[in-house]
């Protein structure tokens, strides 16, 4: 299993002294870094259901799958190849014998590697690691200055800038936001060439259409090596199933393109309760257990070993108005769940993220966003694609929201380190010392361990009202506004050899050359 | 072990049928009650360490305990009962034989029932059971209009009420804010009053002086009757420990006035990682363990069988300012082993709480809340003392943040009822009624659950853009202003029999002519 070359423990041994400015900024830069690639949790998972009740959902699903079936809409090769491996094939319905469908999942690995043009920021995918992604899919952007607009190429670019400035986001997202200056059939390679030329960081690729699956895949060996991209996963392409229980062709020739290539696909049933779904979460869980899980089973049968993830979107309903609503404690209790089920099918999870129906980056997208990503990290989430950025039911990525968001991810890096309980964590020298009544800020062990011993976060102010008042009584929206634009200004990009770029370069506009723009 | 009269699963079954204006409300109503007196949790606790590192923490607190041992200063009577106990000591100071502490603490209940005048309030502490209490302590209140002031009693009582109005909350607290407007040697008299005239909800009593808890006892046995109060828990006395490792006088006399009269006692060890104990947290949680368990031995010194809380107060320190910090990764880590500390203590632990160092409800106020709440419920805290309102590492009160923190505590309720596995969760007519690729609005499952399938929030504003846009972009710290304004607007208060009331009146009355006003 792999371990991150600099874990945040590794850098927990303090240093003594005090300084002035520069060295409280020194201070604060070390207590940050080094940020690892990708989280090694070191705490327990959560375990909400008995093995009984695990075995009820398995059954459901099994049940779901063999009774009612799953719809493969106008993809006949998917067709033959579920009816090869022996399930039971009506017009586009597919149906499956007990256990069959996990049994086709097997072959797919436990854990495998998602490279970055930049060795040192490739993730692990599975495992007892978790990867942090940007919130993706938003048609409209928003800042505290503009307010909410539809997003561009400019803002595009703008949040890969941020994702690659954050230490705690590990990856590089994909469709952050949707570029709508740009013609439909044209954005996808230059949203490709962003996350390629602005960060270092590994990327999400398109899965509008195959053509642009492959496409992604194709701008991939350009910059990896075709013999790389043939024995390696360099992109992932996330798959929504059309709940309930259709894949139409398009997202079912998406998945077949990634594991035909040896990419990995994440397969998600998007299920809003009450709708795609029915309103009682467990059989929500057992419906999007069926899904996924059926979707990993065609990877496997294009490309037995192909990377792929199981993946769960799963949200609750307002009685009042039938909107989606996030953060709320039915979705919480069902990512707990999913966890357990994702483990015993043997395959990385993808869930979570910090959501909400808030439209701007409130007290109710914040309490939200925390309330849906704390259950989704106890049940052992690997993948997380929409931590940051994320608000208004992902309709709208928000630049203060997303650097409020990479602040919390950083608290859970620690979280996720759990306790240290060595001779220095428990510190009897400094209780002989102290004694009964005084206080530790001078104590040595204080000075050796207090420029790592808590998360220091950029954005929550923690001083004196006083202070604060004076400072123009900015709340965290407002700072989180200057945050992000200092983040833009000190922008600088990573290197790429030009040679790459130009024929990156070359491919985008052959590419475009090849067709009229389409804006639909 | 008790049950709530009314569980939320209780109120799960769901009826058909949808109406107009009126019918929405009735349907929003009947989803979110009937609310429990307190919460009986159907989830597992969250185990962080494994028993090696129990052990540790307990070796280490005993090390604390016989190495260093605790202060009791001024009161001799605290000295002589460790004394015939077996404890060396040496002056002030109290040094226990390692396991000493803990066999003292065995004759304290593992639960018990506080008692509130109306007896369907009244909450189980301790077992498988939460209680929910607003914040307590601030001198400063702060609402949207009038800004952060000093707290008066019009603000206490207006507080009482709010938390008499919230389903959510179990409990009416103790000091909800200071009312500075009143002498400092009367106001607890008031307090209690407000707590006894407005709620019908069991409270804190007061803990500034021995003298002050006997009046709140003196009122409970005019409320209860002296014999119910003899035999019965009806008053909660919130005890902060001296740290590191101090009680003084006033700290242990209050404490010994609530044992001997068998009225609770919460112990707890008050540590600013950093200040008042060590920066690392394994040292603080060994420290804080140290610091409660000695304080709860003492109440069962006074009294064996007297009710008590084991509590514990964790923050940590921001690197830039000294300034404590709440709802860091730290802490939480803390309070998951708390809790697994207090259940081998098998004592009633207090945990917790919305935190947060924000001035004003934005999202930093609500993302630290929601990470200090998350896991002390996942450690299975028994009492949360400080739920709702606390804002600026509690030096304020927040009328908004108030209703916003109830809010989440009614999601919380969801959440630590766990997930319903039955054949109707399971929905299996659902699927075969509904089939692939169809929605679930209209389903019979769906019209027989979607009253009661998911928690209602009151503030979260899950609507279109469009329809928030035209409703004037109100963000969530608006909305709850106008929530808490018409509660207050709403409130009726709880009858109370005019001979008690007058009792309770001439009481205070006569306490007051006693003594002059003293304002320090």
């Amino acid at each position: 299993m792999g371990r991150p070359a600099t874990s945040e423990r590794g850098a927990r041994s303090g240093r003594g002294g005090r300084g002035g400015r520069s060295g409280r900024q020194e201070r604060r830069q070390a207590a940050k870094r080094p940020a690892p690639a990708y989280i090694t949790r070191r705490i327990a998972y959560y375990d909400l259901l008995g093995e009984d009740g695990l075995d009820l959902i398995e059954r459901h699903a099994d049940r779901i799958l063999g009774e009612v079936g799953v719809e493969f809409r106008g993809d006949q090769e998917a067709l033959r190849l579920f009816k090869e491996a022996g399930a039971a094939i009506e017009g586009e319905r597919v149906r499956f014998e007990p256990g069959q469908v996990r049994a086709l999942c097997a072959t797919a690995p436990r854990q495998f590697t998602q490279h970055a043009r930049d060795p040192a920021r490739s993730v692990e995918i599975g495992g007892n690691h978790t990867v942090f992604s940007p919130a993706y899919g938003s048609p409209f952007v928003r800042d505290l200055e503009g307010g909410r607009r539809y997003g561009t190429i400019e803002d595009f670019r703008n949040f890969v800038k941020l994702a690659y400035l954050s230490p705690w986001l590990h990856h590089s997202g994909g469709t952050i936001c949707e570029p709508v200056d740009l013609p439909v059939n044209k954005r996808h390679l230059e949203m490709i060439y962003a996350h390629m030329r602005w960060s270092n960081k590994p990327f999400l690729g398109s899965v509008t259409s195959p053509e642009r699956a492959a496409d992604s895949i194709e701008m991939c060996r350009i910059l990896f090596g075709d013999d790389f991209v043939e024995n390696n996963c360099v992109i992932l392409g996330n798959i929504n199933v059309n709940s309930p229980l259709v894949y139409d062709d398009v997202m079912s020739g998406v998945l077949r393109t990634y594991a035909a290539a040896n990419q990995a696909t994440v397969v998600v049933p998007f299920i809003l309760g009450g709708a795609m779904g029915p309103v009682t979460p467990a059989a929500a869980i057992a419906q999007a257990h069926a899904e996924a899980s059926v979707g990993v089973a065609l990877t496997q049968l294009v490309r037995p070993g192909a990377p792929a993830i199981y993946g769960n979107f799963l949200s609750s309903m307002s009685l009042r108005s039938g909107a989606p609503t996030f953060g709320m404690p039915e979705p919480a209790l069902a990512y707990l769940a999913v966890g357990q089920l994702a483990r015993r099918l043997g395959l990385p999870l993808r869930c979570g993220g910090q959501f909400t129906s808030s439209k701007v980056a409130d007290a109710q997208a914040a309490q939200e966003s925390a309330d849906a990503m704390m259950p989704a990290l106890m049940a052992g989430t690997n993948f997380v694609l929409h931590s940051a950025g994320w608000l208004e039911g992902g309709l709208t990525m928000g630049y203060e929201k997303f650097v409020l968001d990479c602040d919390r991810l950083g608290m859970m890096h620690r979280l996720l380190d759990g306790l240290a309980l060595d001779d220095n964590a428990f510190a009897m020298d400094a209780f002989h010392e102290v004694g009964p009544g005084k206080h530790f800020l001078g104590a040595a062990h204080t000075l050796a361990n207090y420029q790592t011993a808590y998360y220091e976060p950029d954005l929550a102010d923690c001083n004196s009202f006083e202070q604060w008042f004076e400072e123009g009584e900015k709340d965290a929206l407002t700072r989180a506004h200057e945050l992000w634009k200092a983040w833009l200004e000190g922008y600088e990009a990573p290197a790429l050899d030009p040679a790459v770029d130009e024929a990156l370069e070359a491919y985008i506009a052959a590419k475009k050359d090849s067709m009229p723009d389409a804006w639909h």
